[in-house]
Formats: C-alpha cells, structure tokens, sequence
C-alpha cells in the first residue's frame, strides 16, 4: 500500500514543505499539481478549502481523509458528505483575522472621534480648519455580541483605550476583558448606555434582522454602531433611516445582506455610515499565520493528541 | 486685610466654584468680570493663561501671587518677571493632551495600515474594490522619540496592539511599556529596522532640525514618520523629498514650522503625507479634565503638600 498523503491546497515554498517533512516521513507530501487521479483515495491529510479535490476525495469508494485543516474562519460551505463523516475531524482558521477586525474598527472609530476622514478630505483642499469638536475613545462604553475570538480581541485592547466592554452572549457566563455580560434578552436598559454597539457574531437563525429598528430605537443619540459579524444580522433599510434621521450618530458596516454591495444601493452615500468592502479581517501575512496553525495542528496530530486548534463543532457548524 | 483671592481664569459654573469653596473659606473665589482694579495685589493663587491679568499683577508693586496653575501643556510663553519669580510656583496641565493625541496618532496608523482613507475616498463613488494588500500593527516596531508622559502612553497602548515601543530618551535610561531605551548619540542602527518612528519631544534647542534628509535616509522604505511633538524638530523640505522619492512609505505631520500651514505649501499635495491642523491634542472634556487636575493641585496647596501634579522646572522650561 501506496504512503498516504499530506495534501497541501494551499501553494507553499520548499521551505514549509521541508518544514512538515521534518516532523515525520510517515506521508507524501502533494500539492495541487502533483495530483494523480490515484491519488485522491490515498489523501488522509488535507490542508486548505479546495472543493474541486474534496468532492474528488467523496466520488471514489475508497478514501483515507482524517483531517481536514481548513484555510477559513468559517465552514458553511462545505459539502454535507464531508459534515456529516465521522471519521474526518475538521479544524478551522477561527481567530486569524481577529487581530486585522479589531485594528479596522479602533481605526473607524479614532478616524470618526478626531475627525481624521474629515481632516483627509481638507487636506485636498489645503484647508487648516480645526474642529472643535472631538471625542475620546477613553471613558466609552463598548456593547458587544458575541464574546468569542474576535469580540475578545477588541475588548481586549479597549481596555489600553480606557474603553469599557460589555458583552452579549447565550448565557450571560463571565468572560475575560468584560465589565459584565448579558444574554440578548436581558440586555435591554443598557442599551440606551452605550457609546458604541458592536456586532461580531457569525450567521445563524438566531441572529437574523437582530438589528432592526426597534432596536436602533433603544440606542443613545450620540451612539455608533458597527457590525463586522454576518450581513444578515442588520436590516439595512432600518439602519440607514436611523442614520438619516440622526437617531444614532454613525455607523460601520463592512458586511452586508447581499455582497458585493450593489452600484445602486442606497448605503453608499448613506449619512455617517462608513463602508469597507468586506475586507476588515485581511491578514498581511496570511498565509504564514495559516501555515503556523497548520503546523502546530499536524504536531499534535503526529503525537497523537490531535487536534489542538480550532476543532470545528459539526453539529454547531463553527 | 482683604481675603486673598482665588482667580478663575476659566470660567466654570457655581457648580465647580461651589465644589472650590467647600474646601476652603480662605479665598474669595472671583473670575475676570468680577475683577476690580484693586484686586491684581490679592491674587495669590491664579488658574488659567490670561496674560492680561497676569501681566496687571506684576504691574503693582505688592502682589500676593504664590501659585499658578497654567491651563495649557507648555509654559514657553509665559512672561520673564513671572519665570523669574521665585515666590511663585507653576503648574501645567502637561500630560492632558497624551490620550488625545495617541488617539489620533493610531487611527492614523490603522487607518492607512487598512486602507480605511482609500476605502472613504471609494465609498464616494459607490466602488467596491478590495485591497489585497493591508498592515498589521501587530508585530511591528516602533521608535519614539521621548518617553514623557505623552511617548509612554503611546507605548502602553502599543503593547496591547502587539507593537514594540522603543524610546530615545537624554539618559538612555529604562522606562515602563519601552522594549529598550537610547540616547540621541546611541540609536543608530535600529533606525533601519523601525517600521514607524515617532517624534514626542518638547521644542528645544537640541531638537531643531533633527529629523532631516540625513535621518530620513536611514528609515527603510516601507517605514512611517510621525511628528505629534515640535514643528521645529523636521526639515520639511527634506521629509518633502523622502516620502516623493518613496524612501520611506507614509508620514504624518500635525506640527509645521509654520502654524497655520500657508495655503500655498507643497505639504498639502505632497504624496502619502497626512495633516491634520495641529489638533491632535484636541480633548472632549477638556475643561472638566483641567479643572480635575486644578482642584487635586488646590487639594495638596491647602495641605501644605503642593503642587502635586506637574510642576514646571523654570530651568528646563518643561
């Protein structure tokens, strides 16, 4: 019998594959191009998110698949023949853009809080006007949904801002960085306290038009809110009239119902809302900070103790 | 013999005053419109930077002033006979501006890091491009000149981001949040491995012109320069030149040789530089955070433990 395979979906130098050949000869190591139809029965190892192959993989009767390390956060897409085998684990990359999500926002808001956009824009003009008016991140109220990876992360380094955060989550449990957690329907008076209403939550039926207007209703006059979770948590028209109608002083939004967001749609030119294309969780050195959680996964998974990192729950679906 | 007087510069509500004369009965508490003619020689503790009234006071021959709490973070443009007094204590309101202006110096960092000015600039024309190529704060280094008050928030912050502070300071000295610490003479090759440096320093003589085409020429290109400290300390023409030749990657400017920036400078075009009107330092609550640092300071004066905060160094200047 032929040695299984390590398939590597994602292209690496011969560095990082001298690296993984290091830690065991036990596999052949194959990327994309080195593939023979043969071969597909033999990959017990696969690391990144190539459907075309992984259907491949499920077309023969025969396969070795154990352990699929996906290169994304997420693995809605995933066909149901892979969720629904027991014999493959699934890891994700869950927590990666976390960092780049938390930079992105404290860099929304600190543009916004010191007119920084405003300041951009007389700069074309070689215009000194200074204004008056500024806010301060420091004394601030964060409300956040979800408590997870990424919403950690952005309390986490709130907390060096003087900002304090509140987080929403199933059961209210207590977790680091938060002043205090709430469920999403015991949280209802502190609403109208915070500052600034953050949504980092993945798409599930739970979450679905969560943000409405009922609910921008209940937010404070001079607050912003920002959604970088799922698109499908916000309904859209509810927050534009809120921001139309000064209900909330701004709003970020970098994931929308349907993306890309279309030429027409209102939002673009939509008073106090800032828009980035669905690109706040973009890595600068994505495929090193992939390649580092794969490496540590197949360490373990080597030793046995496999795995490590961001075991995907298949049940749950993250 | 009158009660000596407690002069309010800053106007503030009954409510502040009220807060004062709870304190102590042993001042008449008056601001400028309840000052008469005779009152100048009773003033013996002044809160504030009217240089009318100041200058009144020294116009008499008897005066009682012992104390003077400056609103602003400087005292450079206080008069001779009041630098040269020795019965007199200064006090500034220098550290009050350091939140701000970290602020202002990571929403600059992050918001050229994420593309989030290009991405303003795009939402105006309903365009959803996606930039391959972003920053991370996280694991990059950065050089601050000084390590006050001001350099050492900026580090403490830092630190949360996962970037890497170091300072230059007259003593090479260690200091809390910096990685290491050098003298002007002693930082020499970390100058080329610093992606940002950043200038804190008060304006001095040993400053002036210090970051010039010489200076610029050791950064590595894709490296960032930030002056929150003394326009006196960079030679336009030269950081001009650096950043149209791409020697280095981006620089931001809120200090200029000259204030106001005239309209006709070629730092307003100038490519991958960012301006803003000398307004980092700008704070929301300014008045409340001065009064908060007059009343401690008022607090330890009648005590008998003054000054408590910021004390002025008359030989320094700072």
């Amino acid at each position: 019998m032929p040695k299984p395979i390590l398939y590597l979906g994602v292209q690496y130098k011969d560095q990082a594959r001298g690296q993984l050949a290091e830690l065991s000869d036990r596999y052949q190591i194959k990327d994309k191009n080195q593939l023979e139809a043969s071969d597909y029965a033999q990959i017990e190892i696969f690391f990144g998110s190539d459907l075309d192959t992984l259907r491949a993989i499920y077309q023969g009767e025969d396969r070795r698949l154990a352990w699929l390390q996906l290169d994304t956060a997420g693995a809605d897409y995933l066909p149901q023949e892979v969720m629904a085998d027991p014999k493959v684990t699934v890891t994700t990359v869950s927590g990666i853009h976390a960092p780049s999500i938390a930079e992105s926002i404290y860099g929304y808001l600190l543009g916004v809080f010191h007119q920084l956009f405003i300041y951009h824009d007389q700069q074309e003009e070689s215009n000194w006007h200074r204004y008056e008016h500024v806010k301060n991140l420091a004394g601030k109220k964060a409300l956040l949904y979800g408590t997870g990876h990424l919403a950690s992360e952005i309390a986490r380094i709130g907390q060096a801002f003087g900002l304090s955060c509140y987080g929403v989550n199933t059961s209210g449990r207590p977790v680091e960085y938060f002043q205090n957690t709430y469920t999403q329907t015991s949280v209802t008076e502190q609403l109208s306290e915070m500052d600034i209403i953050i949504n980092t939550l993945p798409a599930t039926a739970e979450t679905e038009n969560i943000f409405n207007q009922h609910f921008f209703k209940q937010m404070k006059t001079n607050s912003y809110f920002i959604n970088v979770g799922r698109g499908n948590a916000v309904v859209e028209a509810d927050l534009q009239a809120a921001l139309e109608e000064e209900k909330i002083a701004g709003a970020y939004l970098d994931v929308f119902q349907e993306e890309p967001l279309v030429e027409d749609s209102p939002l673009w030119q939509t008073k106090n809302l800032f828009i980035t294309p669905h690109s706040s969780g973009r890595v600068e050195h994505f495929r090193d900070d992939i390649f580092k959680i794969f490496y540590q996964n197949y360490q373990a998974y080597l030793s046995g103790n496999f795995p490590s990192i961001n075991r995907l729950d298949k049940k749950k679906g993250y």
